[in-house]
């Protein structure tokens, strides 16, 4: 089946080089690990690519190529690392795997694409991270949740789709360091649960072999109650017998026949999904069963810590939602089988564009984590407006747990620095779709790009990798470049000033996620209550109120505890506070956000206008819609700040100081 | 196509009955309008009655029967006008044509099922408003908008249904002299323009003869784009001739094809409907157009005045939706042909629980006008709470509009008794679906019976209506009936205490229109603002607001525009009002908000404590369903009374007198 509609390269697209034609002449590939798909993969990439760059088809030699790939088991590096040596004209990219390699070979071509000087380079990349994730939450029916980049280019009509698509995908994907993608979304239907039955295993299986061919293990999401859904069991317990040999043939059959399945993600006894919980059996027990069940096919299970109460009361001031991942699995820690991995969202709540780090990280310290975070932006603009997210995830990554003296960052988490574990990994809801430029928004393909770099090299900036995608996707030019990195570089921060600022989260449309209601979340059964007041506003999480703050560590938890000490993008989150209270820049609460959302609405006008001095310089096409979209967040933008600042002129009858327009 | 589920019969249920029974020996049938297919079914329905009621089945005599049916053309009692007269034990039953003989009879049976005396009974009664229409917003995929009793039962799948239930709602529906129905929604998608199409005729037609055998003219509604949606042309201006054509044989293929076709429903120019305004033609150029095309088959155009701006503007203060109707329309009295109707909603919003009535009525002075109602409830219950409307309709057919010095009521201009026009009618959205019990509540039937029974009687009053329908439905039982009725009757003041007193409407869940959303419609393009700040809350709608007061004849513009003659349930949909205003019964306004929500919320408690009496005295499953959804109204009042009241003390932070609970 073939996905009829056009699709572009994203940073693949390669361009005319000039610089280091002379290591595209001839290539060569040696090493005992050299004859698989996947270097097969890198090698095609290299002949796409020096077409494109150079006009050239580099020469086929045995040994010693102007280019040679050495694929040696012998070699030191971790899986998927390699290394880039140029010396007297000859470039050689090592690695003991084929993923290496072909991660070694994006990265030439990056390095090619960007025209720097690969004369004498000597570089080892090894990635610290072994698993880097994309999740997707596309349902079989073709339609995605909270996709904005259009429909699902792994399904249609409930039939799997596996074409030419699929693998430029892989390639882009690879080319960035994904190594793993759950391709069905974590809400599982009934048509989704079916991805278990046989009838889809010759598709999947298809799908599979395309990932494989770029070191990609493919993940599905499973319903916890498929032995109900598609076995006809009338219970789907963990401790049942029935329950148990339905899943160990259904695992037996599905491993038998689909190659590289790397495992299953879980949502379990979360909004509405089934899990262990319904049969009175802990996440543990529920995660460690299919955990033994799947061990022998060495595939892990996935478990989503997404777990609160969404039927809250919002008269309930005692229950605090931000506390539910940690109180739900805190007690497990060293509980779960060596093939779990608990798969834990940024922040306590659920993607805001600003929310402390959860925190589960540093605490559970026996139990395999997974970061994750959201491309797909849910909460930040979705792909309308522009919000570059590799920032926040930079952030996420520095912040320090106090778990131990140091090292004990989140990045040191997930990197196995911080404890002495085997399994770690990062995963992000990914932003794509069949749009022809994969993400809806050309911008938004920015993160995706980066959240791969960043997933494989954790210590690039924000700025190194902006920089990056746009050599690759765009130009060289360095208009360009300034004007979009500086658009990017300061897009989190604008939208974060028109919507949310200081870290109050949750004022948005109910259902659809995008634009202003201030109330909107506000006496809802989701348990995201800022509970504005005519004298004050936020949820007190510290340990006089919530004590939310309490499930840090100490010296966080110092901090986040005391108004003064609390950082102030995070005050509302943490904080009751009175909108008279005076911050660190002289002005009041009230004041700050009026201005915040101001400013906030001027900045996208600016950036407007930035963007216009673009037109003739990137291809007109893009130029186009981007623009396009710029006009829609500008809409929006005016339309959060006048719809927050007049809420909160209403409840106060306080004035702008600078008397700008509220109504 | 039969239509596979279980149905009652709401109040045909008919029971056994203890005086009467003499009257159903025999039955004569005379007159020279004798022989129709109504008359016929009045005869099946009398001896369906007779044999529940009586165990009887009446001897069919030539003359002079113990029940005498007489329909003769030269009785001088308006169509549908009927006479019921008992003298020497004979029970005669008069009317000028077989609609008139239909009702009758089913007048008789019903005084028979109330155990009423018909012993020397001499009644004439004419129904004054010529047209009693129910709107239907079925959809033709079987959904229903605004439907609170499950699907359709006219159209399942695209396809027309007809069967027996077919047959059933006629009986009932004109049971209580119903004489028209549109059968589909007045948002009219694709699937629905189809009805036009030669392919829906002949279920079309057998539809209209179902219909046409209880004196029921069948109705569509169509959408002004059809001959772009269905002729495949580039226009609907009504002064194209193309258009022209087109509508001409369309017109020609459907009168000549389905009989009993009374005319089309046009929502034009609203809401996202096409209609004249996108040609830059008048309403009135857009109607007589239509009008035109159908008079040679004595039909005519009902089209509706719903047309306002959806796009508003929530900063703009100066519109003001309640306008609308009227500044859309006065302009074009007397323009319109005679066989157009325009039916105008109650109110000058959109079927809130309160409003004042809409000042086109006696404005239209040269125009022929229906009045339209909302039996769906949904801005007022959805079903699921208990909401009589009957004292609302009443209320507003006694509207004086001072269009004249006397006979100036709603009721009166649309009995025609206010202007000498020969049409005018009163119409309801239909609050039926494919529930067992046809309303979904068992309780909101009592709207269905009693809309039919006003508009055929309007002196009839709510009590007398709500009487007749306990009786007719579930028992004679005095226990019953009073606390029935005392439910019923208070049901509409308890909805409005606990949603939103004095006239503020709309503070409802946007789109779904169930349950508390204070700001929901706040921020929103719909014009439905009640701009509550710290200090107050309304729009002034006075001749120093917006103007809509006049709008009004002068002694009402007189009595709305001024905050101390206003009526207070409607001060806030007229004024901007301080929270510190005192009302008449020396409160603050705030205090009266708190008081109403928390008063309206007990209502309910009491409501169901008396409601439990029941018992055994009704049958089970009726007292189960109804006790279900009082339930369900608890909650719902609960929690309108917690958000409205929390809202308004997080406002303004004044406390209850009484110190009750607030969140």
């Amino acid at each position: 089946m073939e996905n009829e509609k056009h699709w572009e390269q994203c940073w693949l697209s390669y361009r005319k080089c000039r610089s280091n034609r002379e290591y595209f002449y001839s290539l060569s590939v040696e090493g005992d690990n050299s004859s698989s798909e996947i270097v097969e993969n890198a090698i095609k990439e290299i002949f796409r690519a020096a077409k494109v760059m150079f006009g050239l088809s580099p020469l086929k030699v045995t040994s010693k190529g102007t280019l040679s790939l050495v694929a040696d088991s012998s070699l030191s590096y971790s899986s998927g690392g390699f290394s880039i040596q140029e010396k007297n004209k000859q470039c050689i990219v090592s690695a003991r795997d084929g993923a290496g390699i072909l991660y070694g070979v994006f990265s030439l071509l990056r390095l090619a694409a960007m025209e720097k000087n690969i004369q004498g380079i000597d570089t080892v990349v090894n990635p610290d991270i072994p698993l880097r994730m994309l999740d997707h939450w596309d349902n079989c029916d073709g339609s995605i949740e909270r996709g904005y980049a259009g429909r699902s280019f792994f399904f249609r009509d409930g039939k799997i789709l596996v074409n030419e698509r699929t693998r430029d995908y892989a390639r882009l994907i690879s080319s960035v360091g994904i190594n793993a993608v759950a391709i069905n979304n974590v809400n599982v239907d009934k048509c989704a649960a079916q991805l278990l039955n046989e009838s889809s295993f010759t598709s999947l299986s298809r799908l599979a072999k395309v990932f494989s061919g770029y070191g990609i293990r493919l993940f599905l999401s499973i319903n916890y109650a498929s032995p109900m859904l598609l076995g006809g069991l009338d219970t789907a317990d963990p401790e049942d017998g029935k329950v148990k040999i339905w899943w160990k043939k259904t695992f037996h059959d599905i491993f038998s026949r689909v190659p590289n399945l790397g495992g299953f993600i879980v949502k379990a006894d979360s909004e509405g999904c089934p899990g262990p919980l319904s049969y009175g059996r802990s996440q543990a027990c529920g995660a460690n069963f299919l955990a033994d069940l799947v061990k022998e096919y060495h595939a892990v299970i996935v478990w989503r810590c997404f777990v609160y109460n969404c039927r809250q009361d919002w008269r309930d001031y005692t229950s605090d939602r931000a506390k539910a991942a940690y109180d739900n699995f805190i007690g497990f820690d060293g509980a779960f089988r060596e093939n779990v991995f608990l798969q834990i969202k940024n922040g306590p709540m659920d993607f805001q564009i600003r929310e402390p780090v959860s925190p589960l990280f540093g605490k559970m310290q026996k139990t395999n984590q997974i970061l994750e975070l959201q491309l797909a932006q849910e909460y930040t603009g979705q792909q309308i407006d522009i919000c570059y997210l590799l920032p926040m995830f930079k952030e996420i990554l520095g912040f320090r747990t106090y778990c131990r003296e140091n090292n004990d960052t989140v990045g040191d988490i997930i990197r196995g620095v911080a404890f002495p574990r085997k399994h770690f990994g990062i995963a992000a809801v990914a932003n794509t779709g069949d749009a022809e430029n994969w993400t809806g928004s050309d911008l938004a393909a920015a993160n995706l790009y980066g959240f791969g770099r960043l997933a494989f090299s954790p210590d690039l900036s924000p700025s190194e990798i902006a920089h990056e995608w746009i050599s690759l996707t765009l130009t060289n030019d360095k208009t360009v470049t300034d004007v979009l990195l500086g658009i990017l570089l300061r897009s989190r921060e604008i939208y974060e000033k028109y919507t949310t600022p200081f870290g109050i989260g949750w004022m948005v449309t109910p259902n659809t996620h995008y634009g202003p209601s201030v109330d909107g979340y506000e006496y809802s059964q989701w348990g995201t209550y800022h509970r504005a007041d005519h004298t004050g506003i936020g949820v007190e999480r510290s340990s006089r109120g919530t004590g939310f703050t309490k499930q840090y560590f100490a010296p966080n938890t110092k901090i986040f505890d005391t108004v003064s000490t609390c950082p102030e993008n995070l005050l509302l989150f943490f904080h009751r506070v009175p909108y008279a209270y005076v911050m660190r820049n002289g002005k009041t609460l009230l004041q700050n956000i009026y201005d915040s959302h101001f400013e906030g609405a001027e900045d996208v006008k600016n950036m407007i206008e930035r963007f216009m001095k673009l037109k003739g310089l990137i291809p007109n096409y893009i130029f186009e819609r981007i623009l396009a979209r710029l006009k829609l967040q500008l809409k929006n933008a005016e339309e959060w700040r006048d719809q927050v600042n007049t809420y909160f002129y209403r409840k106060t009858g306080i004035n702008d100081v600078q008397g700008r327009k509220i109504y």
